[in-house]
């Protein structure tokens, strides 16, 4: 006798507008999370790398990397709103509410926002608001993301179509600084750029130089620390009869990848406050090696602060080919086939002028 | 001039009855012990995962993974124990007796209860009795393993072979749950399974689903965690002169991605309170993809306590070949030679019913 | 338009006789990293491992590895020293200055001791002495190294040639060992070592009999972990076309995995005091296996304790070759092609006579 115990995850018609779900597995991040972190990705972003010079801004202690509560927030998400997914279509308005330093406990919930069953009958496309909170209760992290689910039951009545009105750039009023945060002092020298939020320019694009190459067991351990299930992450048995024929690497990581490697260029980027969106727009595998180039969209300044900005960057995640020539979307309308990451988002940066 | 100041281990000569050995190398488990072994197996048990969720259960802070703390303990013998062995027999009367929390230092001493040579005059068994102790000496895990060791020379006597009797299913009168432990307000929507001690019968079968690929960094790593030294799992150059041909996984490494496995079908068996025996039927390598199911041998009530049960499960775990039709021994007494590991244990489940 | 914010590195011409660099990137070293670094080499040593054995030893708790500050702290320095490097010359005067806890940050800056232009007016040679401090601005470790760094403008005027004095070997006189720290007591059980500094003799040579393979992920992983940012380590797809063809192992990763072999045999060299020198004698590639052996160069009593004296020790790394024979340089001159490092540096071990 087999039981029917294991999860089997939400097809489409389970989903209901304005549905709340609570989801398992609630996460102690811890110094070791962090070090993995660091080992995993070589992060040097001086604000989270040592509680001396978090200290010296004013924070009780190094921060999380934002990236890395995001996954850890995300991951939770996967056995209820994406098991049964086709696609991961976009992620929009997210935002980082509250800083999360070593030893917080982060679980997540998500709100259904939108529904649209496609023509075909088959799928259909499901929002979320997904909210991360820590253990007091405080939102630590706030997305939208709508993914492609399969209906299980094509005789399942198609809901009322609902599509959220999502902004296409967070508000830069709505951000959330730490609320010690202070970069008065800022050291410069110690965080290894001398670039201030005015030294960047609308349109200045920086080619990062850098690359770096993804091993099987790096992209899994990744994961798996993010305790996010997909299967294709994972079982090479099963996916040498994928079309891919081997693990798809977690889109995740390669954002945390090309984050890594704009600090040769970005290195006074020490916040992210929020992704207006990205799209992974070509899978990646191990043995590829991830470039990066970023181009500055736009700049603001933070309500009710003079010590620093905010600056609207894309950063695009090249494989196998480095950025020096910032492989893009041609005029013809055609992408670099090499492009595997496109993503809009805003950092903070002290400003020199305080 | 050479140095014979090396450790070349015991032979079965060494070894006495009622002999105490004291392990080296005590060690402090820390939250970088418990990141890394989330990186590496991916474990979702909420207790485990967040501090949170384990004060929510009366306890002070996420206990440390039960496995893990059986590795560390175990790593500690191989110097002193196997280092000359043949072959790992078997485990019996595996017990934890207390919980680790981060920050605990653990040792290890072993017993020798019998000792019996072979009939080829070249190899015997020890039994050893091996105890983990914590900072302030208390028991964490005590359990029985017996290994075939080489004599060192032919001509030592053989000792009186004395065989111990050892119980078959650890008892649970004897299991000794964490004292504050208590599931009278479970959050099985945060333990992320809706299924509690009453809703499993004794023949039920599960298929954990999920298969997880293992690469030669993981299990290495795995294993200097545990600062196990067992040649065969490090020394490609070595083992390509071997039967082998290459690297052998720790089974422990096996043990772990099996519980980890489990998660789905088994995601409220909290903690692992004994384990009865286990069989390393096949070995593993880098490159195979593990799956798992798992049988319900049999349910017991719990001394004193109305909020958990103990389940005692057969977990199997198959290389290269999914779970669905729960390969096994057949009825003609053949073993499916993709069976990698058979393991007899006891989990603890919350009851719904408190 | 292309920016120029990405690091250039510095040019022989723009380092000057006295200069003093504050390098980037202070960096909390936690308990994850501890966990990491014992992930990766599996060492053993028990001050390192356990908070109670260091305790018995009157530490306040278990010191970090003295090679895992060092790679921090040398980490650092690669952006501002050697990013421009044809080689990594040599070490000198490699001193541990006082223990580094979890917990502790460490920051690094370098003065420029020596200058030398080389004859072909394209490259030079430059001696940095850096030093690594914590949050409490004590000096954690000093230590001099010598690289060929290119010039970027041949044209450039060469500096007045100075070449500093250093020492051949640390004298043990400077030695400063943590104030607490007391062998009084010291557990040869729980340290698994019976061998005190009075069993060793100048000349004895030890093969560490284990070998150990290593994967890219692992020496990535550690390199990262180090905030190291040299290109050669970590990207294939540039490797691909250089004289190697594929990515160089971090010389650091060898020293480390060797002092963790070298467990089997000077089990109680449980601090490193000093480094005398040391060459990276071949590359090392993912696929190598390393094997070590050592030979005691001399002995030396300590200045005002009875309970320790130092060993200096030479420990040699060879790849895909055991230690047996103890492979070294010939009496041709020629050196065995199969040895990968040859270390000279100072160990601290517990005297039995106390």
């Amino acid at each position: 006798m087999g039981s029917t115990k294991t999860n089997a995850g939400n097809y489409f018609e389970d989903f209901k507008l304005g549905q709340v779900l609570h989801h398992a597995t609630p996460r102690t991040i811890t110094e070791g999370d962090v070090s993995l972190y660091t080992a995993l990705y070589g992060g040097r972003f001086a604000l989270q790398s040592a509680d001396s010079f978090a200290i010296d801004c004013g924070l009780q202690a190094a921060p999380v990397d934002d990236l890395l509560v995001f996954h850890v927030v995300f991951g939770k998400t996967v056995p209820d709103i994406s098991l049964n997914a086709v696609a991961n279509l976009g992620y929009a308005d997210v935002r980082f509410l509250a800083p999360v330093l070593p030893g917080d406990s982060v679980q997540t919930s998500s709100e259904v926002i939108g529904l649209k069953e496609n023509s075909n009958g088959k799928t259909g496309v499901v929002y979320v608001r997904s909210t991360g909170t820590n253990q007091m209760g405080e939102v630590v992290l706030d997305y939208v993301r709508w993914v492609m689910v399969h209906k299980k039951d094509k005789d399942a009545p198609a809901p009322k179509p609902v599509v959220p009105d999502l902004p296409g750039v967070v508000d830069p009023a709505t951000f959330a600084l730490p609320m010690d945060l202070n970069f008065g002092n800022f050291d410069a020298t110690l965080s290894g750029s001398p670039h201030f939020f005015e030294d960047y320019e609308v349109g200045e694009k920086i080619d990062h130089v850098d690359g770096m190459t993804i091993e099987e067991a790096e992209h899994m351990m990744a994961t798996r620390l993010y305790q996010n299930t997909a299967k294709v992450h994972f079982n090479a048995h099963m996916m040498k009869d994928d079309r891919m024929g081997r693990r798809l690497i977690y889109g995740g990581h390669i954002i945390s990848l090309v984050r890594s490697l704009s600090f040769n260029g970005l290195g006074n980027a020490m916040l992210i406050a929020g992704i207006n969106g990205g799209s992974h727009t070509a899978p990646t595998f191990a043995g590829d090696t991830i470039y990066a180039w970023s181009e500055v969209l736009d700049k603001s300044d933070l309500l009710g602060r003079n010590d620093a900005g905010a600056l609207r960057i894309r950063t695009v995640g090249v494989k196998n080919k480095n950025g020096s020539d910032f492989p893009d979307t041609g005029e013809d309308g055609k992408r670099d086939p090499n492009v595997v990451l496109d993503l809009d988002y805003w950092v903070i940066l002290p400003k020199s002028t305080v």
